[in-house]
């Protein structure tokens, strides 16, 4: 029998709590062993008790109890989860955790100290929910040279995007729906900001490319700023607007950024809608390959949590993971420098007495030759850009009276 | 070091030989060791040889060297390559196979060789090639019971149908194009006939249900009866026509069948184009998690065996992956009794003087309630039925003079 611990009774660890009962048969069919959650530890006061006799509010039960041999962190946030993963891991506990916060700015320590406890620290949970993803990059694909990724990483915006695109809302409308269907927590700013991708794509990032990528180093942009108009453009161009975490390898660093982008309707990853996640990865011998999926919620993140304890039971003794070197110096291509091809709308009415011609001169003059796209609404400028370094994008867009700039996707 | 050898110089086996070439850094310092491919076995001569003096056509070359404890299977068949494997097998060697209608076909008395003589026997590129599926259903998804498989598993026939609903062209000029682009072999009727899809399912089907399912028992029917017409009538109604193997657990039996399948543009299945593959599963905690890339090739194929040569590398010692259950009687549901909705078409000509509505009376006469579809062209009924069994269908059809009945996916 294996003994664990949960901290943190939330939506997830009740997940965790749930699937180590319901499926209990299969997960000892899959591991060879009995796994019982002993512990749950929160400071919580539930009423009704899900957890009965294993809920404990003192953390020396866990950690006093010689049993456990595992602990999963579903906790969330980076200072008591921090201490509380360091703790188990000098114990010399596996730790298991959905907690991309937590990974995506103290993994290279975590896993430090594990290796060094000769333990795991896994975390398949903290990106994609129940999406396979981590331990396919690690070991499935093990033979490539991963180049590039592109991932809806976020299923509140992307569910926020698709219902704009469905209905024409707006994003204030759109993300008033998400809350009352409970797909937006009440502060949503890490979903809609842009944050909770960022921290993802830097856990991702840190696998494919074997070094530490800092979320606090990654050019973060929300959908905030995304309008039912620019939403109607993209449909008329035959794209769609996702929140898209890109990265890929140019030379030496990194490229890696979250913002919106217009994908082609053929892109795989245009038809992921509503809550759904998608990581869309190009490795050099298995070409593209795409995962998808249920990117959170209480049972498909347990899954994901379950499979990692899985895996600790049938290969405690195993290190195989390496850890992400930490660079000598900045690993990421700055954000000014990264080439990129935007699609722009700028309004000609208040900006020349002269009218539209008079802002297409000036847009050529700045821009040079662009690819003009015939605007839905009259007093406006639209255009795609050629090739263009974002810092020079955004010193010439100063020029105009900009109504929007939206990323377009290219290969 | 460990030396591994190569049975079958064809392109899988090259594609293996190539990417322990190209990626061997990569690959060392994921699986801790140098991996070199000392022999490949091959009767055929090549010229140039592309494999050196690692080349042989000599057996005992590869059996008589105690160096080699990986042999890699990718001749294909089943009558030698079965041979070779569990020579290999009883002589304490790993074996890693892109084979799919040997493990089809024996999987389970070479999965019980390997564990008695304390090796492994792996296939993860025996289904989707080079996408990860088999491991993540042993290991990702270890805490769910698989409640359904919905699977593209064939890029021939996958090509075939987008190129005719691209573009209109016959079933006949499709497949041409498909062999002068070289995604059609010489003699394709594996592919389009829907074995190579149904050895898939089958392996599938064996893992995700514990029990082994006999791809001889397969209900499978191929492409070559779908029209340009019936492509036609599916993207009127929303739908698009894919070669498509399912299977699900009904209560003690399972559901089976690879033929023809109208599914929803909706359905994530329906946007996989050209020679891709993909996975739909349906785990009860994870709930729909679907595995997209190329599901042939040289280097795709070779990315998921080199991977498992990567895993036994890691955990040679471990044997966490349970034997297929060999049921004791037929697990699969007859499919006579599977019950299914059907898109019909039928002629009104030939059938009865009395023109199109006296066909109308009798199709109601026979399937009851139905629900009508505009025809696209005269002198045909088109309707879909309510749920049916498929033994009742195929009586009731026969009082028709049938153009074509297509099955349509319901959840």
């Amino acid at each position: 029998m294996i003994n664990i611990a949960i901290i943190g009774g939330g939506v997830v660890g009740s997940g965790v709590f749930e699937l180590l009962t319901t499926n209990s048969e299969i997960i000892e069919n899959k591991s060879g062993k009995n796994i019982v959650a002993k512990w749950v530890l929160d400071i919580k006061k539930f009423d009704p008790n899900p957890y009965g006799k294993a809920l404990t509010s003192n953390p020396e039960d866990v950690f006093g109890d010689p049993d456990v041999s595992i602990i999963v962190e579903t906790m969330g946030g980076k200072t008591a989860a921090f201490e509380f993963t360091k703790r188990a891991l000098s114990s010399g506990r596996h730790v298991v955790t959905s907690n991309k916060e937590l990974v995506a700015k103290h993994g290279p320590e975590l896993m430090k100290l594990a290796k060094a406890n000769g333990v795991h620290y896994l975390f398949e949970a903290s990106v994609g929910g129940g999406i396979p993803i981590i331990r396919p990059l690690n070991h499935d694909l093990a033979a490539n040279e991963i180049l590039s990724i592109i991932a809806i990483l976020n299923g509140t915006t992307n569910y926020i995007l698709s219902q704009m695109k469905a209905s024409g809302k707006s994003f204030a409308e759109a993300l008033r729906e998400a809350k009352a269907n409970g797909y937006a927590e009440a502060d949503p700013t890490a979903d809609i900001e842009g944050y909770d991708s960022c921290r993802k794509i830097a856990i991702l990032s840190s696998i494919a490319f074997g070094q530490y990528v800092d979320s606090d180093d990654i050019y973060t942009e929300g959908i905030s700023g995304v309008t039912p108009e620019d939403i109607q453009y993209a449909q008329k161009l035959n794209k769609t607007i996702k929140l898209v975490a890109r990265s890929k390898k140019v030379s030496d660093k990194i490229f890696v950024r979250v913002s919106p982008l217009m994908i082609g309707t053929d892109n795989p990853l245009a038809n992921v809608e509503d809550v759904f996640n998608a990581i869309l990865l190009h490795g050099d011998a298995v070409g593209d390959t795409m995962f998808y999926g249920r990117g959170a919620g209480k049972l498909p993140t347990a899954s994901a949590v379950v499979a990692d304890i899985i895996d600790i039971v049938r290969h405690s003794n195993k290190f195989a993971v390496k850890d992400w070197e930490i660079p000598s110096e900045g690993n990421i291509v700055p954000i000014e420098d990264c080439e990129v091809k935007m699609f722009v709308r700028v309004m000609c009415e208040k900006l020349e007495h002269g009218g539209c011609e008079v802002v297409c001169e000036r847009v050529e003059k700045i821009f040079g030759k662009v690819e003009y796209i015939n605007p839905l609404w009259p007093n406006e400028i639209v255009f795609y850009t050629g090739i263009i370094k974002e810092g020079d994008f955004k010193k010439k867009i100063t020029e105009f009276d900009l109504i929007s700039a939206i990323r377009v996707h290219k290969k």
